[in-house]
C-alpha cells in the first residue's frame, strides 16, 4: 500500500512515543528511535554497572500507584549505585506489560520515572517494552561513573574499622508489616503509619553520600536484604566478622512505637529487607572525615559497631550484653 | 545464633553461586559478589548500549531448551551491537523464575549462556535473580565500545545510498510459522524443515560485520520487526524512502521451498520478525569496500535497493515491476 501515508510504527513504538520519548532529552537516547544508546564516559573514569527489578505480586503492592512504582524501580537501583561511591550517568528502562495496562497508568508511570531521572541528574537512555501474560514488570539497568580504580566495594573492609549506617533502619520491613496487616499498627498514630508506610514504598537513595564513601570507605554495600543478612554478606567478602551493639542500631520515632508496643518486631527491623541504606566500613582514621563528608551531604550516620579478625557469624549484642539469637537472619525472595 | 558457621547466604546467593558464578570470569564481575560490576571503557571509546528481553509464551516456546532460550536472548542484544558497528565488552542478565524451575533447566540455561558468551567475546558482568508468579522471563543489557562518535545510526541514510542486507531474510518467520503448525512444512525436506526451525530459535548475530559498517555504511539496524517494518523505521529516522526489489531480497533454499509450496507466505518472509539480519545503507561509492569487508569476515550481504528523496512509505516492487500492498507491514507484540 505504497499509497498511504508513512506508518506511524506498531504499538510499542507509539506508545514509546507518547510516553517514554519525552523523559530521553539526553542525546546518548537518540530520542529512543535507535537500537542502542551511546555513552560517552568521561575521560579516566570506570562505569559501574547495576540491575535490579521490580515484579508486581513479589516487590510491590498490585494496588501501588503507577509512579511510585517507576520511582521505587530507578531508586534501588541508585541505591546501588550510590554505595560503589559512584554518581549517576544514566539508565535503560525495560518493562514487561499485561495486556490490560491502560494510558493512564503508563503516563503516571512515566511522570514518576520522569521526576526521578531528573531529581536524581540520572537520564533515561534507552530500554525495551514487552507484553506479558504474567504480572508487570520493570526492570531498570543503572550506569555510573566514578574515577578509575575507585569503586567502593564489600571486600575492603579490614579488621579495626568502624560499621556505620544511614539513616534509620527497619523502617520498610516494619511498612511491609504493615501493609500486609493493617491491625499491627494500630498502636501508632497516623503519622507513624505513613512514615513507615512510605519508607516501605519510597526509598531514598543515598546518592549524596557516593563522594564521601570513595574517599573515606573502605567497604560498602547498600542494605537491601536487611542489615543481619547483608552485614554477613559484607563480612564474608572482606574475610571479617562483626559486632554490632543493636542498641546503636539507628531506628525512628515510628520504629520504636512499634517495637514498644510489638517487642517480637524489635528482630524484624534488623532482618527486614528494603531499607536501601547504607552499610559501611570506615577505618577509625577517616572517621571524622565521614562524618563530616556525611552531614555535608546533610545524610544521618550512626556508628553501630566495630570488624573485627575472624570468619564467625557477626553477632548482634543486646543491650544485655548478650549476643541475639534470630529465627530468619535475612530476607530472601527464594 | 552465633555459634553456627558462617550463613551460606540466601537461596538466590547459593543459585547464583552455582549457576552464574562460573560464567563471571571477568575481573569487572567482581565474581557476581558485590553490588554492581565495574567496567572501564578503552580511552577514546564510547559505550553503545542496549536492553532486550525474552519471555516465555511471548518470544519463545515454554517447550523450547533452555540453553537455546540463554543464547538467543544474548544474541537479539549482540545483533543490536553488531548493528551499531560496535564490540561487544559484556553483559548484565537479569531473570525472573517461577518458582518451578529446577537445577537441571538452571544448569542448562547457564551452559548456553556461557557458550555464547565465549563464543562472541562478551562477558557475563552482572545481573539479578528474582521469583515471579508469571512465566520465565531474561533481560539482558549488553554493552558495546566504538571509536568515540562512530556508532552507526539509523538516522544517517542518504538519497542515493544502496540498501543492503546480510544472510537471508525471513526464515525465521517461516520456521515460526512451521512451529505453530507442522503441516505447514510438509512439502519441505527435513533438512529445510530443520533449518527455518533452526533460524527461528537461534539467530546468528553479524557482529562480524560491526567494524565494516563503522566503516562504510550510513545507517544500519538489525532486523528484528520484520524487513518491511525495520526498512520503514531506517526510512523515517532518515527522512528518505526507499524502493526495494523483491526479487533481489536473498531467501534460502528452504524459504524458497516453502513459497513455492504457498505463495501467500511470501508477504511473511518479508514482514515477519526475528531476522536479526543487518539492514544498512550504503553511499555507493563505499560499496565495494563495504563488500570486501563482508567477504573477509564470510558473510553475505545482498544488494537490495536504494534509497530516494521523499517520505512516503517504502515501496517493495514485485518481479511484475508494481509495488507489492502488504496485508500487515510490520511485526509487533503489541
Amino acid at each position: 500500500m505504497s499509497e498511504r501515508p508513512p506508518a506511524a510504527g506498531s504499538g510499542e513504538d507509539r506508545l514509546i512515543a507518547r510516553h517514554f520519548a519525552p523523559l530521553a532529552r539526553h542525546p546518548g537516547a537518540l530520542g529512543l528511535a535507535d537500537d542502542a544508546a551511546v555513552l560517552t564516559p568521561p575521560p579516566g573514569c570506570d562505569l559501574v554497572l547495576t540491575t535490579d527489578g521490580i515484579i508486581v505480586g513479589v516487590h510491590v503492592f498490585p494496588e501501588d500507584p503507577a509512579d511510585a512504582i517507576a520511582r521505587r524501580a530507578l531508586r534501588v537501583n541508585l541505591s546501588d549505585i550510590a554505595a560503589k561511591g559512584a554518581k549517576p550517568a544514566g539508565f535503560l528502562l525495560a518493562v514487561a506489560l499485561p495486556a490490560q495496562t491502560n494510558d493512564e497508568w503508563l503516563a503516571a508511570f512515566a511522570r514518576g520515572l520522569g521526576a526521578d531521572a531528573e531529581r536524581y541528574d540520572c537520564p533515561l537512555l534507552g530500554g525495551d517494552t514487552d507484553r506479558t501474560q504474567g504480572p508487570l514488570s520493570v526492570s531498570i539497568t543503572a550506569f555510573g561513573t566514578l574515577p578509575a580504580g575507585t569503586m567502593v566495594r564489600r571486600s575492603g573492609a579490614r579488621p579495626g574499622d568502624v560499621l556505620i549506617v544511614t539513616g534509620t533502619i527497619g523502617d520498610a520491613a516494619l511498612g511491609l508489616t504493615l501493609r500486609k496487616d493493617e491491625r499491627a499498627g494500630a498502636s501508632l498514630t497516623g503519622a507513624q503509619r505513613g512514615h513507615l508506610l512510605g519508607r516501605y514504598l519510597l526509598p531514598e537513595p543515598r546518592t549524596g553520600l557516593a563522594e564521601t564513601l570513595r574517599a573515606h570507605a573502605s567497604a560498602a554495600l547498600d542494605i537491601s536484604d536487611g542489615l543481619a543478612g547483608d552485614l554477613a554478606k559484607l563480612c564474608r567478602a572482606s574475610g571479617v566478622t562483626a559486632q554490632i551493639e543493636v542498641g546503636r542500631v539507628p531506628l525512628s520515632d515510628a520504629a520504636n512505637a512499634l517495637i514498644a508496643a510489638q517487642p517480637a518486631l524489635g528482630e524484624r527491623a534488623l532482618t527486614g529487607g528494603d531499607d536501601y541504606e547504607i552499610l559501611a566500613a570506615v577505618p577509625a582514621g577517616n572517621l571524622d572525615a565521614l562524618r563530616a563528608g556525611a552531614a555535608a551531604a546533610g545524610i544521618a550516620v550512626s556508628e553501630i559497631g566495630r570488624l573485627t579478625a575472624g570468619n564467625a557469624a557477626p553477632e548482634f549484642i543486646g543491650t544485655d550484653k548478650r549476643p541475639l539469637a534470630f529465627q530468619r537472619p535475612s530476607y530472601s525472595h527464594f
